[in-house]
């Protein structure tokens, strides 16, 4: 068996939100330009454009579209806002497969001081809604568990345990797991949880990025690959064992990355890939 | 059954950190004041004291000295480091005896990039060798689990589930654990994991304090009960479902909190822990 070469991206993806300074089409001329095979598109960089000539224009340089990030945020105490919530992701299906995006990263969602069991409940029930809609379109939905620090407002969702038990319940071959070390590098049951959702048939996403010490803020103070202590390659691993080929998508959101140059973090992007994950 | 009278602190512990601009003295001094039982002492708040004329004073005030924190931070690269760790925990357990602290609690500790199973290994290990010392003293141990986003460096012991296995694996009627809502409030598994330390007569102690939204520091930003969405009378409810008769012990690191008046504050702690515990 060959070697991988060493100056390969072809299963890198990047998210568009990691260069969140650039515009969908500088994000676009540049990660064709290194020969980045896949893209993730945050919903944001759709902003008022025709979103069919998005897709086209991307595939036209060369890049796979790899997943639209992202949907979910499902619980609330207002009904009102759970059924809006339900009416937001059919309508994120529709522009999915208008993009030509095949999967849907869900953020589950949470909502302070409701009791995260209930949260857990509207959760599946939201999903449950949503799934035959993915399903006429061909648009598959990956459940992505968030880091604890997230539970009181981002999601309930905390462990690829929970995410592989819901998954389990609604049982849906249009439904699977998001994985992204940041959010699961700490917890000991991760492989065994990512042999479960192996088995499955449900990993459909993973997300790379890296924990720095000390981490300055609960949400924009990511790593770039190899400035934390995030056993990337390992993970990485453990996953690919699964028998999972999809791409390796870097995913950083990071006020002091986003202040840096754009094309010198690009490049860090490419080397930090082939040394740290 | 009589109702538990309205203003009862005899079950409320404070910590002399919550209090960090209060010398021990004024910390003994508005606790014994307000009625309330019990107090945890921090380490630093006995730098330049006599360690047991601090107790004999603070026992004098009428005040039950609950615990001594905090022990642990057994894991490094560096065996040198190790091995001066269990010399450290060896020494606070001879100052807890001398203060009369019945119970030290310990923080396990990590350092970034040491793989968690070596971190793990090591704080068995380093428990293991402090363990019969803490018994031939008669103090006992609490591995504290730490919420997951201090894996890099403060605790690879992130929830109760690791450190039920871990008191498993030592199986010393001197060591058990200490909940802490701040760390663990959002683990699905919260419940049954109480039941199964309430069950092996291991729950040692039971810290408690707010998660705020948004949290600011991942540090220094922890609230009053009440201030954030943390279930903790459910919690309380589940603990003393075990048969826990343990003090209500307030740990809150917070900045914001610090920089107000310390008896406006110490009011405030009374108030809420009436109110939302």
């Amino acid at each position: 068996m060959a070697a991988r070469p060493l100056e390969n991206y072809s299963r890198l993806c990047i998210h568009t939100i990691t260069n969140k300074p650039w515009t969908l089409e500088q994000c676009i001329e540049n990660y064709s330009r290194s020969g980045i095979g896949g893209v993730t598109v945050w919903r944001d960089a759709l902003a008022d454009r025709v979103i069919r000539k998005a897709g086209e224009e991307i595939r036209a340089a060369g890049l796979e579209i790899v997943s639209l990030c992202r949907g979910g945020f499902f619980p609330s105490r207002e009904k009102a806002k759970r059924e809006k919530a339900v009416e937001e992701n059919r309508t994120m299906v529709d522009e999915a497969a208008e993009l030509g995006a095949p999967l849907i990263v869900l953020v589950c969602g949470a909502e302070p001081g409701l009791p995260l069991e209930e949260a857990r409940d509207q959760i599946r029930d939201g999903i449950a809604r949503v799934l035959p809609h993915a399903e006429s379109r061909g648009v598959r939905l990956a459940v992505e568990p968030l880091h604890p620090m997230y539970a009181d407002s981002r999601s309930a969702i905390n462990t690829l345990a929970q995410a592989n038990d819901l998954c389990d319940r609604l049982a849906s071959p249009m439904l699977g797991v998001a994985v992204d070390v940041y959010h699961l590098w700490w917890d000991p049951a991760l492989r065994s949880q990512l042999e479960r959702a192996g088995k499955a048939g449900r990993l459909f996403a993973f997300h790379i990025s890296d924990w720095r010490t000390p981490t300055e803020d609960l949400l924009l103070d990511r790593g770039l690959m190899g400035e934390g202590c995030i056993p990337i390659r390992e993970i990485r691993g453990w996953v690919e064992e699964t028998g999972f080929r999809g791409y390796n998508e870097v995913e950083i959101f990071s006020t002091r990355l986003w202040q840096s140059d754009q094309h010198a973090f690009l490049e860090s992007i490419k080397s930090a890939y082939l040394q740290h994950s």
